[in-house]
């Protein structure tokens, strides 16, 4: 294989996630690395900045800077939803490649940010432009195809999971077979998060908190929701609830939908938990209601965060260089995979970018117990090993110091896009 | 002073805290000391747990299970919101403690529970029964009186600023000058919790999130809300809102009242940020605006909790025991009284029941700023050095390990109760 010398740019897309930037830190240690990378640049807000011609230095960021967004949440770089559209915008990006000679990029993101590599891919290939494109899974949501697990998930789960563990001790304490606690937690299509919490639980302990967990899976019936809720509160002294914010009834409708959608026609969901608190005071008007909305907090917690999810959101980022750089790959995505002894081990591997796009990967029906409130075993050994380990946050002054990036601004070369 | 020789109780009154099983463990470490203490008894759930007699051997937990409940969050004995309201529960009260020769009372609660305590101590006096009874100062609500603050609220603020500071990395990374963040927090009729969110800002960092916090102290305007909103928008990438659910308006009125009270009369609140999220969408129709809701996570949060607050709940519950078996004391609280160096420094004190009982401790109107959304730099300096070190709690398998007690009961002496 031919070496490849030119300038790598990284990219971040999507919602922003604990460990996204464990990823970015991976991809700069590992691309300097490499002689024939010259240099090495971020993105700012994803496409946007490339369309934009908004490059940052990264090489020149200190090594503390980049060591510390290995525990930092958000996106550093900066992130964006913009989806390339038209034929021209496309021209634009590969316009830009050229001008910065660009012959590695690695984009983090979801489905719909691999979806965007692999056009960007394809068109270089089109146009003969040597470029070797690797995508960097990333999601909280956990839908990606192809790959075991996705970066960004095991954090979620376990700051919910805490937080389980946390609410329970305070509710448990209150003790009046009065209480219903509600935990609305994100997921829009797939109950991936909502199922995590099942980890909360002791083993051989089913009836722990959470005692009911509804996932968009499981079709929503308010029958169905007033006797399990009924039944908990004979067993336990309170009820715990999570719940998935993209709750649908038997219609396959959203249970408590906006009407509005994002850029990519998804549905903004919110408002689940307030929806079953309502049913929970029609149905029970003795029993108090509390609900706790963990929203954005719960994809930006690294506090008590999965060092396992950050060390494997780092070691992506490192492998789509290698992939890129040393075996000469593109059009790719980093996948991870999980050796297939007892012994939790995880691996990257590389699947095809068109394999990924718009795919979503969707949790087994099998692994929801058939009372649909709760998780399997099966679940249970598959989501173990994604929260161990715990992150270690530097503090300051009683709060965490966050990195904030130089963003030492790279030279535009061409005139100005209009987006 | 003559040596009271006999049993201890020791009980949880009011919404748990994060630290309010450190000020439990404060009482039994600290009681075990004293010869003339014969027995540590723990009540469940407060004064239900005095007039069902319903004890537990504090002495026979293991050593481990007393360290635990430093970090553990909750109210391991149970606590309870009933008020004792006729003479014949406080003569009941008094039956049992005699029955069970309980010379000492210690007990962990805020103003009503204070006041409890207050009348319970004044019977025994009537009465002639030599009991010495001191409160633990305890609520996330920091408004006793007398006490500089409360064991509990270091904790809260501290995990609200955290959690500030999380969402800003999140919010940041989308820059587009078009999300409202808003993050409701706790605090019924003062806003010392949504206060604190102000140490969230990097000092001589103004401009830092939260950008704008709402006060009940401050009457709610639409107007100014809207113009505070704009001006941020104008300024950031993003506007984050730090909101006290009891925000009312000009008129005195809660906006967002629920119309249930609970056993002391006091309003059920919720939904404040709901309530500004409903005025952001009316007036910033291109803006998108994303709610927090905390709730009882945020009383829950030790996970990066306060270290100060922890050992000062600790410091509280040994203190109680010094008083009144060393010193005799009785009809008193612990208060925390800060050193008047500049070096912050806290030792306890103690003040009579009657001076805490139903008070409330009112945030410094001039430590709010004149914007009416910022706080004061001698806020800060009050504040601060209640969120500092970190409480180290222990994980097992990837999630935090609390302490469950085994509560071996204690024999009932007397005949049923009927409540």
């Amino acid at each position: 294989m031919a070496e490849l010398v030119g300038n790598v740019l990284v990219g971040q897309s999507g919602g922003p996630t604990a460990v996204i930037n464990a990823s970015v830190a991976g991809v700069v240690s590992e691309a300097l690395n490499h002689e024939c990378v010259e240099e090495i640049y971020g993105t700012l807000n994803g496409v946007l900045g490339i369309l934009n011609e908004d490059f940052i230095d990264l090489a020149s960021e200190s090594q503390q800077a980049i060591r510390g967004l290995r525990y930092t949440p958000g996106a550093a770089l900066g992130t964006c939803r913009y989806k390339l559209k038209k034929q021209q915008d496309f021209e634009r990006v590969l316009e830009v490649f050229k001008a910065h000679n660009i012959r590695y990029f690695f984009y983090a993101g979801g489905n719909d940010s691999q979806d965007t590599a692999d056009k960007i891919s394809k068109l270089a290939q089109e146009q003969n432009y040597d470029l070797r494109v690797i995508g960097i899974p990333k999601t909280i949501d956990n839908d990606l195809p192809v790959t075991d697990h996705c970066p960004g998930y095991g954090s979620v789960i376990k700051h919910i999971c805490s937080t389980v563990r946390q609410v329970a001790c305070d509710n448990e304490a209150m003790g009046q077979h009065d209480l219903v606690q509600i935990i609305e937690v994100m997921g829009r299509n797939a109950g991936w998060i909502a199922a995590g919490a099942a980890l909360a639980k002791r083993r051989d302990q089913p009836n722990d908190p959470p005692h009911l967990i509804y996932l968009p899976e499981v079709a929503f019936s308010t029958e169905k929701f007033v006797g399990d809720v009924q039944r908990v509160l004979q067993r336990e002294k309170y009820c715990m609830i999570v719940v998935g914010e993209g709750l649908i009834d038997a219609d396959g409708n959203y249970v408590s939908a906006d009407d509005k959608t994002d850029a990519f026609g998804h549905a903004q969901l919110g408002g689940a938990a307030d929806y079953l608190k309502g049913l929970v005071e029609q149905n029970f008007p003795t029993v108090k209601c509390r609900t706790v909305k963990l929203g954005m907090a719960q994809r930006a917690a690294v506090i008590g965060g999965s060092k396992a999810d950050a060390d494997e959101a780092y070691l992506a980022g490192q492998a789509a260089v290698k992939a890129a750089v040393v075996e000469g790959e593109t059009d790719k995505m980093v996948t991870l995979l999980r050796g297939d002894t007892d012994h939790y081990s995880c691996e990257t591997g590389l699947a095809p970018l068109s394999d990924i796009a718009n795919g979503v990967k969707k949790l087994p029906r099998e692994w929801i117990n058939e009372d649909g409130v709760s998780m399997s075993n099966q679940f249970i050994r598959y989501a173990q090993p994604l929260i161990q380990g715990e992150t270690v946050v530097p503090y300051e002054n009683g709060l965490p110091a966050f990195v904030k990036l130089e963003k030492v601004r790279v030279d535009k070369a061409l005139p100005a896009y209009e987006i």
